[in-house]
């Protein structure tokens, strides 16, 4: 199962409806990038790596909703499209990525016949959701060394198969961990107020029939304080070019709790969600959600505080490069000082991308 | 208002319903000690202080009920219902506390009638709450003068009125402060699996009027590392001799978080939560609730996770001494190193009770 998928027969993008997981499996058809734009702001489709395939497809959708006969229209076209994905969510570098990917591919192919065009818009964009899983699968490899047998691994929000094309970039490790017969158990945070932990990450890990023990976000530090967890795993939205990692809220409480209990603390994020641009964590714009997230849980009409109180609900938090004991990437795990250690393996994905290649779970077995 | 309250008229004791806050505003009356036990478990009654009042009242109505003719047939009855109040929960020690007063208090009446004993054991369990009220404004006095104007507080759980018989521990420093016109802001986290920020503490600051700022548990790094938060408070639930604090789950989490943050982290609990006969805090009980409590959050019938999931549900954690910048009691504010300090402030209250004198906040004023 693909979170986000191309139908070719339909010429539309379809998504798992993640609003109504895991009391319904729905799936939802887009042909519109509009619609696209909104169902990231929603939350039809979230995850780092998932809403920047997701705009890639948005701007399939709108190079076909284009009515333009040359190549400049077309490429305005696309850059308006660019303009209203980008704005869907602040936060998450990978929707950037996904969306300058497709402008320079298209701005790359102004000799063809602009059908050409958009058939090479749609092979970039099965290109980004192919390299995502192989991407995730070789990162699993290499995360999975780093966990010891019947190790006991904490993790945060959903980083799971729904978070990006498949297999999942934190809990991609745990699949690959489980899969090598590692005998995993996962402490599942539910992760308020969304509970993508409660709803996605419990949902795949019995699909996948990985143990596992649902806990309230606050119980976390009582099994780490209780020497129960051998890591902390978590996915990222963005990584600042100092280490600064911005996740799901509730990360850098973990990281802290961490760090006092002693546990390692491991970042599992592919190359396209650090931003060299970002030269601290506190360059990083903090989405603001709807209070109802908060005061209504699981959108239970009841809700569960007094009428009219004050809210705050940042979506994310930024912990601190220092907290972080090793960034898990494609390309294996990048440990500290990370203002040295980041940039030679961007700069080799760079490189990597620009020859056509793309790393494999093999590589990491041959290393 | 009083959480707890014992009413002449009919000879019962009755309790405001905190299960279902801020929804209704609904009392029982129990006249039979077994019930109040059940509604110690159930939580119709909660907070450490609370309980331990709750408990008095409790063997007031097994007095009552006693149908025995001899002092040593009473304090035998006493005796049972001591031992099923105290089984209603395992980790507050306030509840053996005020047990332990009230089997003191009746087997020292045995040259009175039995009516005499009954009346005297009910003198009894409204001085535990008359002081409790007192102690609690005295601690609130002293707390107040840790806190800098417009300071902004982060609060853990419910320690307010609800969570004793009035004006409350850590919420009480803060409606203290507040009232001093000291410009305070609180952070209320929502304090997962049962919400009693959300529910109890956020209803509690809007009706004193206290300006707050409601949060999921996660969100409270967020604002700690962004330098909004100057002091963190909570209640306990029992604290061992060396200052290890057992307190709400997640307290810990907040601890180690705010030392991360460099922010002050104090605990606010009257003497008796102090347990001298428990040298740390792993020798603490830590009860463990009802899956439910996770998966359905407010008791809301949809549940937020897959079925059959597993659930871990620690009601309280640890917070280790060293996380803890001051204990502050009805007699002022304790330093580390705590298995030093604690020791005379517990006898200094024990000889105090013996002498039949309680601190009021007017002694904090001409300290």
């Amino acid at each position: 199962m693909r979170t986000i998928e191309w139908v070719p027969e339909k010429n539309i993008v379809k998504m798992i409806d993640q609003r109504v997981l895991p009391h319904e499996e729905s799936w939802l058809e887009f042909d519109d990038s509009r619609e696209v734009a909104e169902a990231i702001r929603g939350m039809v489709i979230r995850g780092a790596p998932a809403i920047g395939v997701a705009a890639a497809f948005g701007m399939v959708l709108a190079a076909q909703q284009s009515r333009a006969s040359t190549h400049d229209d077309l490429l305005r076209d696309l850059r308006a499209a660019h303009d209203v994905l980008y704005a869907a969510r602040p936060t998450a570098v990978n929707l950037r990525w996904g969306l300058e990917r497709m402008m320079q591919c298209a701005s790359h192919l102004t000799t063809e016949t602009l059908d050409e065009t958009r058939a090479r818009l749609l092979r970039e964009a099965q290109r980004i959701a192919d390299e995502d899983v192989q991407i995730n699968q070789t990162m699993g490899a290499h995360g999975a060394r780093l966990l010891p047998r019947q190790a006991n691994v904490l993790h945060h929000c959903n980083t799971g198969g729904l978070a990006t094309v498949d297999w999942g970039t934190a809990l991609g490790v745990i699949r690959s961990a489980h899969e090598q017969g590692k005998g995993i158990h996962v402490f599942v945070d539910e992760t308020r107020p969304r509970l993508q932990g409660a709803r996605l990450t419990a949902w795949e890990l019995m699909q996948w029939g990985v143990p596992m023990t649902l806990i309230a976000d606050n119980a976390a530090g009582y099994y780490m304080l209780n020497g129960q967890v051998d890591a902390v795993l978590v996915g990222a939205d963005r990584i600042a070019a100092n280490g600064d990692t911005v996740n799901k809220i509730g990360t850098y409480k973990l990281a802290a709790t961490a760090k006092d209990s002693n546990i390692p603390f491991y970042v599992v994020a592919p190359t396209s969600t650090i931003d060299l641009r970002t030269l601290t964590g506190k360059e990083i714009p903090i989405e603001e959600r709807d209070p109802r997230e908060v005061t209504h849980p699981d959108d239970d009409p009841r809700g569960i505080a007094p009428e009219g109180v004050q809210v705050g609900n940042p979506a994310f938090d930024i912990t601190p490069h220092r907290l972080i004991t090793a960034i898990i990437t494609e390309y294996g795990p990048i440990y500290p000082p990370f203002d040295e250690t980041l940039l030679p393996v961007v700069e080799r994905a760079a490189a990597d991308r620009r020859a056509g290649r793309v790393v494999s779970p093999e590589d990491v077995l041959h290393e």
